[in-house]
């Protein structure tokens, strides 16, 4: 298990439970038994968050058990039973909130994530998530996207080579830049396991880029057609990444364009939660 | 400053940053000195999550100097500057991501709950948020719920007392059991300084809560019919908060009916980002 | 389980235990096992920490078994046996410290309290703690208060408003302050599900507060026989605390004046430690 | 400063403050300027909390200014201002109550111990604190004790060889057991810094740890006159330490029988917090 | 600042200092001022750790003046001064075993390294160091090997595919295993932005992964002999890196078979200590 | 279980799997089962690190299987099996890295500690460690160095007073300082439980050590012949130890000078790492 995991689970029960619930502790007996059940309130729901939101029960009580109906990743409709559950309902009563809160919003992530990747099915282009995501949560979002059939890009500043228009502005970097830095990415010293990726606003940069000869170009905010240009140009040489502004409404015909990936902020930043509920049944 | 907004921003930082940003260190020199701009890129967005972004920007570098044009609940409007920046570019790469993530969601939420602030302006109800927040971030999400002039519901489960069907069910209390449950917590040692809230789904519920005296009464996903209702046999004895299924397009009618509170918990779990960048001016 | 709890207990154990108990290590078989129990070594004690004592023998071995005898709020008496510990002699003794610090202190808390809840039982008075509290341990000390009988005043600064002195001065609200701050955290949107309190010092304070109609008011360090006209005006339409100064040998006076609570700094920051041991049967 | 002082002032502002000051945040505006001194309202108050008061004040707002008047051991008469503040009101309401819970706690263990100081001046005799501290404050305790004149023992389970009835129980070394044990800990390999103590509870356990030859001997919950005799047959070959029971009535004359310590756990363990508060002058 | 850094360095001046520094507490004043120097006691020592040495002197006391006159990865020789401080004496006696600690180990990371790189000059080969790092400076150790001239491998288990034999065992992946797994890896969705690397032993290995087609092959403990003809056999088409048992004595021939990365765990495993002081002035 | 030693392993495992172990993941399917064996792959090893290493395995994933066949601080030699696990392969893969990297460094200690323990056999002098350790390591190094069969100096700044010629300068402490300094410790009321050593680095510092009766003197640097002379001088009335510059080449000479104590830093600052590997039988 993750130690992050662990960390940010437990924050979220001690900003929840903070000292107590003091509701359960006035009203509930402390040894009163229930059962509950996590149930699906909306058709076509992906599920994602099982981990956290099991940790979550567990980390407030390792005596509650849990049988998970359904597993991450799992394609799931209105009615159905996500998890049964039983223990001590003040245990219940205060896991209830912190666990649907991973639950609702990861598979809110994986369930809009599906959406883009049954749009664009009929074609080899893979969706990619971006680092735009909940702070404290990017593992378990990148997580999310991949349960829906997505593919993660980078998961941080540490672990790809992303050259954007900034990094060639403040850098100093003028006529020729892309070329110069893609020249002190392959070598400078830090990172020989990782790709080096270029970002180009225009079929001019493409060209320049193409010189260079990064990993993956990243067309950002082009129109679909330049983006057809540009895959016509680079003609498989090397991958192309199409961003900005994508949507469900649009991302079919980007996609029709051939390039290799598309990523989509929205995924984490603007997914709606899902609808999932805990009842009880005693 | 609050010691939880340290650990967020903190946590936040080490998920992207990691080890280390290594396209700045292979491609922009350590000393290479920037200015660059927080921008609006889209129309009414009001704007939270300012001391979150601050202190990003400052736990990266502390010699990074931040001028603030807009302040905590401001409305922005596209192309408005937010906030100038100046420092070593490296500096300000780092940090942006973090930053910008807490500026849009946090933002995004602010956004929101001023639509619905807006929607019912002619009613002296107010608009609640609930605990339906993102993992971890519950009081910047809180606190951007009052940006947008929305107001808070409890922050926990220890800050205020709200019996729910489940407590009920639970805890074998059967008929008469909201009389009951109230009575337990108004005698119970454990919570002098909070207040009660009883949530009832019908208006035999209703009568019974209004017997027990608790200090709110929750209207639970009833129809406006029914709400409106609840409100005429009140009378205004007890403030009312209606809840469960309220959205932009139904508001109105739902604040019409005179209820003092309507809670959303759209307003944390499905509020879109807003559109901001950072700009590098040199 | 609270995640509190768990820091403080292995904060506890860190303090103590350090990088090793050498003693133990140098005089004592690693696998040599033992038997113990925690004794009451005096009259009239209050049990209340169990939860931080049993949590401190666990993180130090989840091999020791342990059966509590007595439980969290049980009166006990000089001799009997509290727990029965059995395990490795290692870890008993590795614990048995931090393990009496947590019960000694909190049972002296709940002791205490105690004697003030007898003192007062035949009035309808109840008696609260406040913050003045050991730092990192308001929970713990808020639950012993709790086991010995009394009540809770807020947890922290976050749960309840209280409007002090200190409020209306650095406020600059002059006269007619008290209304005013009433008013302003009446409308305030930060806290709907929260009471208010206001604190007074005479009984002009008094008409003041009965004016605004918080939720409670609070008699600061007022004589008895101020106290007792303040009960006379108030006539029950409001919540009346008295605080400041009370003592086991001045409370009963107090409580007689027929207020609804007595607050009591000294429950917390003054209480004795109570003679709680570990005896070793083999 | 020490990083164990930072994590226990975090702690302890994070339970109180915890999301935000409610009331200050209604009634009090966010740039509202003001002054406030710390102030003794008691006679013979040994000053003690100074860094943790200050750190908590600094925490909150690095911006507050803060003038001690009055120095860590400092003794302090009723009516004397200790520190004098400047900054934020809401700054100085939201760090007021931390700060003062140090500072009370700390300076009640610093004052006890003066008083216990002051009562065997005539006499060689040192008193030392024990490891009976709250759970969290052990290293702030112990600095308080040393505040008002007395000595610590060790500081843990780490730092010191203490070998115990339990010791020579648990591990199983019957007659001529201390003999065996300090034998045991002197040729460990674990510890050749630190001192190795015995503890005896009658003359023939004393004749036993005069022949082992540890560093210092504790005389466990003696009799004067037993203490008295001990010292006469030690004649100043090994230090002495008395323990147990030993209260402000009764030790002065265990200091006359001529021990070289006396260890007191009333000292942190009981210690009546003094009376100390924050008062606004504008 | 990385803000794992800054964990790190607390957690080493924790351990050191723990309740306090108690001989510069007994016989040095609290108030007495020094300087003091780094010095360089040995020749060809390529500096490492600045960082960290800078922030043990700051968080112990932000006060103390810190000149450094080298910089990270400078080659500095015996005798010459690398940092002047000025402060209050106990604080860079508290401050001084940490920072040392950190620069010695480090820079004796960088001037191993420095040593391989040194001798493979001749060669276009780069030398790599490897997961074999010191638990909890992993961040620290890698820039310590770029320090000395040396390049990064991968970070962790999450920035780079590198499968080896285990991987091909445990997937119970048989004969053609390596084609599969890169396939697997390539079709992946959790990874678009890393390079694929692959281990093999034998020639028969290589011929496998030529044909699957990774980013990179890894030469595992393959001969000399063998590794110039597994150079011959690629052609170029695909990066090489000899990895196992290179030494300073075997690296020169290894370099010139013409493979493109030599991996050494030794620079961060084994690589000893040099010598540094702090040395007093006043 | 310490405390500090789960804080250094999650660390570790952080640092090394971060978001996930993406290899693993690819091509290696969830719920393969395999067996694996920690392997000593050279002779003469003294193992050391088997807590945290277990402690690694279990963090990761509390299923697996661990059957240690040898102990800390035996004598192993290459081929033999120190410890079979049995578990998902993933699990295995995980935590590999981590627990080899703890098991490497400490066996390194372990064995280099053993290699000077045997060659002072004849001796009745100890080897001892120094606060010269891994930052974040230190109680598992010292551990580490007692597997070896050596002894541990000091653990901090806190369990011992060791006075150094810096402390007499910066002290402003002259001629006759050693007695002084020496003095003031005896005084001061911090440290009753700890010994007093005094660093010396000629025979008139000797002699001055002598005359102020420390508990321990240092010979910092001496020859071996200045040694002998300082051995011969005290004549057993104060325990001697010889520290600086002692390597495996001259450790016995110094060993038969009749010294009590030698410290060598370089068990911990410079130990290379012994060669242990996990092996997959399935």
């Amino acid at each position: 298990m993750s130690q992050g995991l662990e960390r940010v689970v437990r924050l979220a029960l001690e900003e929840d439970i903070g000292p107590g619930d003091i509701t359960s502790q006035l009203v509930v007996p402390a040894d009163h038994l229930s059962r509950a059940e996590v149930i699906a309130k909306q058709d076509f729901l992906v599920l994602s968050g099982v981990e956290p939101a099991a940790l979550a029960f567990r980390l407030v009580d390792p005596e509650v058990k849990q049988e998970w109906r359904r597993a991450e990743g799992d394609l799931v409709t209105r009615g159905e039973v996500v998890c049964e559950l039983a223990g001590r309902a003040r245990s219940l009563l205060a896991s209830e909130r912190v666990a649907l809160n991973f639950l609702q919003r990861l598979s809110g992530i994986a369930t809009l994530t599906r959406r883009f990747v049954e749009a664009i099915k009929p074609y080899k282009v893979r969706i990619l998530d971006t680092r735009k995501t909940t702070p404290g949560l990017r593992a378990l979002e990148k997580a999310a996207v991949r349960a829906g059939g997505g593919s993660n890009h980078r998961f941080g500043l540490y672990d790809a080579i992303l050259i954007k228009d900034n990094h060639l502005a403040v850098g100093g970097i003028a006529s020729g830049g892309i070329a110069r830095a893609v020249s002190l990415a392959r070598q400078g010293r830090g990172a020989e396991a990782v790709k080096v990726e270029v970002e180009v606003t225009d079929l001019a940069g493409l060209e320049e880029a193409l010189a260079a000869g990064p990993d993956i170009i990243m067309l950002d905010n082009m129109s679909v057609d330049m983006t057809a240009e540009a895959v016509r140009r680079v003609g498989g040489r090397i991958s192309l990444e199409a961003s900005g502004g994508i949507k469900l409404t649009n991302v079919v015909e980007v996609a029709a364009t051939g390039v290799d990936y598309i990523s989509v902020g929205a995924l984490t930043h603007s997914a709606p939660a899902v609808d999932l509920s805990l009842e009880f049944l005693v």
